[in-house]
């Protein structure tokens, strides 16, 4: 049951994201192996306020954006999948520096995708928060 | 184990949340009584993309403001209540429409807020999306 | 948008219920209607222990059946619908005394079925437990 | 910030639970160390039914096993632990095998521990579910 490989690469990967945003929200997608992918928020994109800092909401969207990079990676492009559920835990403080977003398939599957999303603020090892986020595929995908 | 009554109006939430947020989002709270309030997001905050789509991270955003609101509204303006984790099931699509939030409190203890959250888009009955946002509440809060 | 009506009474639950757990768990489906149903465990099949605890795994295994019940009512006994993803709040102690089960549909669709479910013990008012179970549909359900 | 080390044995993890359950639930302590705990169930204790299938509730209850024992062994066993809330996906079909369950710390703060549990049958690579439990700390708790 190995999942496939990536189908694109992360320059093919930061160009769609570049299309599919209206505003640019800073997202970098640093890297991608079988199963996992590295998104990066830069610290400019954050907007902190004075006292540093970033907003639940903020998280959530880094969360769901790498899941879905990292089944864009693997599924390519063409497909239309759409988020079903998220569950996240906020556990540490962020920091005032880029957010950096480590996904990796918890399944692969032929209807459903769960990711498992650990974000750290750089230069720091605790987690600031940890998600599970399940992507419905559509019929048709090849996995 | 009655919850004890709002300690602020709906004017006075609105003007907390208008003072908090750098950036207007367009929520208003449109009502508040006992264990329950409701937050709505007008549609021309949306910034809908031709064909009308809401963001998933627009609906987490929303169900965590209004989760905010019910237990701002509880337990007064003073307090440092923080997310302490979110699970969203995303429902049915939005309509190019108002979202409106309904926030219930399923607890609200000494430690720990759990709030269920709906959201539905203005003029249909079947939910967007549901959640459930826990917050951990600062020590000495008087519930 | 309306869901379908059940399509099984209570009694037939009652009776697919005793068939399919080998050993019995005190579990009885007390009402069913369009998208809402109730199941009761007895105090009896809680084997409380000095103090009258009732433990977690049992909570969930009670959200977790009045959701299948739910969707069995529905779609019908020829279903294979599996749990797909389960969140639980502990909410409130238990009381030593039945606990009961109240399922609602937050979706019911093809693919996946989204049941709320809010637990408490006879007699009292507040929520032991709240829940939120997704089952995977077999394909060709006809929902 | 590095979490405290465990404070309990495997031997003496073993031994209280024993003590804590009635019946016997084929549960075993195999591994501690700093954050992390393996526990195991046996095959035997799964009381399969034709078809080799283990029930949801089951591995809902291994996953909050496992993460009390993470818990008990770093507090150590005068504490009272509480499950705050749990969410486990289910991601592939067990197999007639034992069930084997890796507890990690997300978080253990001051008031609430965050574990991420990965079950597995014994034997194969991927995961059968994954989990994150919260419980809630008794105050006082050293670290």
């Amino acid at each position: 049951m190995p999942h496939p490989d990536p189908q694109m690469t992360v320059a093919e990967l930061n160009h769609f994201f570049d299309e599919a945003f209206d505003t640019p929200r800073g997202y970098e997608v640093e890297h991608v192996e079988q199963d996992r992918l590295r998104l990066r928020q830069s610290v400019a994109s954050l907007m902190l306020r004075p006292g540093g800092t970033v907003s639940g909401p903020t998280l959530m969207a880094l969360a769901d954006a790498a899941a879905y990079a990292l089944i864009l990676a693997h599924i390519g492009p063409v497909a239309l999948a759409v988020t079903s559920s998220l569950t996240i835990s906020f556990l540490h403080k962020p920091q005032p520096a880029d957010l950096v977003a480590d996904a990796e398939f918890l399944k692969l599957g032929r209807k459903l995708a769960v990711v498992d999303v650990r974000l750290h603020s750089e230069g720091t090892t605790h987690p600031v928060a940890q998600a599970v986020v399940t992507y419905a595929l559509p019929s048709g995908t090849a996995s």
